[in-house]
């Protein structure tokens, strides 16, 4: 199934996707009315989806509807660095050292938007876009070998881990610069594992304005989708509806020789075998207001003491 | 005055504390119910609080009364690094490398816990303490200037940013090692600006076992508090509720000769001048799995692709 969300007279409403229409989930099962409530029902309950849609109809135009971020504004947003082999390599090349296990960082769940919403660069100079096969937790995962991580996933979703990159290089930590709010658009909807079977095999990739930048298959991916659970969960629980974003392959703009970072006006459309496209252009908000920036404060307070 | 949350028979409740009781908040505003919505609301329902408090009786004693964390479950629990000189030269000699600009990192909002809760050390072996001045989000704070800054402070807290030093440093981004549950405790209650004055002129302190460990005065943050705010409402907005800890002095047990971690049993104590103490001790859940981790494999990967 590929479940939705859409806008319907201002407010957000969970549905399913039927033929080119969309059917109410409230129609269907009244006790769910958020996604994450779905998530955290387990297997069973999208089998109960599944048994009621099979005798359905769709009341909603899949056209004429505003998709939303497939998932409710979540606990945590994750996404894992370095994790195909050319796209690390693009990465030392860049100065960054391959990191000894996983190297995770966090996205303001803030920074998520829906998949055809504009990206507002804000304050960067050095806008960048990463297609990223998304995971969304269903059921808790905590302290879950990689056996038993399938069991945890609710589904599978297009991400673009939209990238300010001179902000994301200010610290070897990357959260400020990982997480500009429309810098997290995501779908276009959620799809359940047994349409994908393995999430391993998917073509991923990037087109700006038409032309091809990304390229690659999840097969390619360093640490798989079952280690990353793993992982995560050994430290912390992820708890139903959480999302994270399992890596991006090489091709992105700040790697390129010469860079090429998004301008405004630009259209990015991040594509995955089986699930579909998101599409989202580049639109910069007036409110924007360019900072004086101090270098080095750091390194020079050090320097001083020194002395 | 001084905010709390605390549990009433299994439930959270808000309170202000009035001489060596509490007074339920509700019983003077029964709007709000949230720590978030009085954050949300601004200094002029603060003002009203005050107005009724003054002619309020404590209903609950502060002494019989559990503590919770004094804000409920933010969007954004964000903490920045190397921001004490003398703690910046220990990271160096540990070889952190010091960023060019603020250098911010996230804490799995799942990892706040109360004032007084246990620390679970988790898969950690090498378990730490940081003591923090924190700050409570007022009102949403977006391109805020560091003159602006101030009038979007709810409150101060006692944060101690816990820290699996193993796993922080498995990569660059530290995100994992600082989110293990209950390795952010809070509180013991968020007091607001009228009682701290400039938040710049605070002694921090942290005791293990009752020996004295860090020391310092929030005078020597390198990035002041405003100066904070005004960094990260550049890149995204702060909410109300969002909490921030504002950097650790120097004393760490991981940057002890040898290194001192904490142990099983261990009590931590962090107080800061005018707010308070919060008081943890270490103890092992029993769910604990230590995991069989595999080192250098982005490396092996990049080595063997070059080969």
């Amino acid at each position: 199934m590929k479940l939705v969300r859409f806008e319907s007279d201002g407010q957000p409403v969970i549905g399913v996707l039927s033929g080119d229409g969309i059917v109410r989930i409230r129609d269907l099962l009244p006790e769910f009315q958020e996604m994450r409530q779905l998530a955290a029902a387990g297997p069973e309950a999208l089998e109960r989806l599944a048994d009621k849609l099979a005798s359905a109809r769709p009341t909603v135009s899949l056209e004429s509807a505003r998709l939303l971020a497939p998932m409710e504004r979540p606990r945590n947003f994750l996404a894992i660095g370095m994790n195909y082999r050319k796209h690390a390599e693009e990465g030392v090349r860049l100065g960054v050292i391959p990191p000894k296990f996983q190297v995770w960082f966090n996205k303001a769940t803030s920074s998520i938007s829906g998949p055809f919403d504009d990206i507002d660069p804000g304050v960067t100079r050095q806008l960048d876009y990463e297609v990223e096969l998304g995971v969304a937790i269903g059921q808790t995962a905590r302290y879950v070998s990689t056996e038993e991580a399938p069991a945890h996933v609710f589904g599978y979703f297009v991400g673009n881990d939209v990238s300010a990159r001179d902000w994301q290089l200010h610290a070897s930590t990357w959260t400020v610069g990982k997480s500009f709010e429309t810098h997290g658009p995501i779908g276009p909807w959620i799809v359940t594992p047994d349409e994908i079977g393995d999430p391993h095999k998917l073509e991923l990739r990037t087109y700006v304005n038409g032309e091809l930048r990304q390229r690659a298959n999840s097969e390619q991916l360093i640490y798989s989708i079952w280690e990353q659970i793993e992982y995560v969960s050994t430290a912390f629980a992820l708890e139903p509806g959480d999302l994270i974003l399992t890596g991006t392959p090489e091709g992105v703009g700040h790697a390129m020789i010469p860079q090429q970072h998004l301008k405004v006006g630009d259209v990015v459309r991040c594509e995955i075998e089986k699930i579909g496209a998101i599409e989202n252009k580049v639109v910069a908000s007036k409110a924007r207001r360019f900072p004086v920036l101090e270098e080095d404060r750091i390194a020079r307070t050090l320097a001083a003491a020194e002395a």
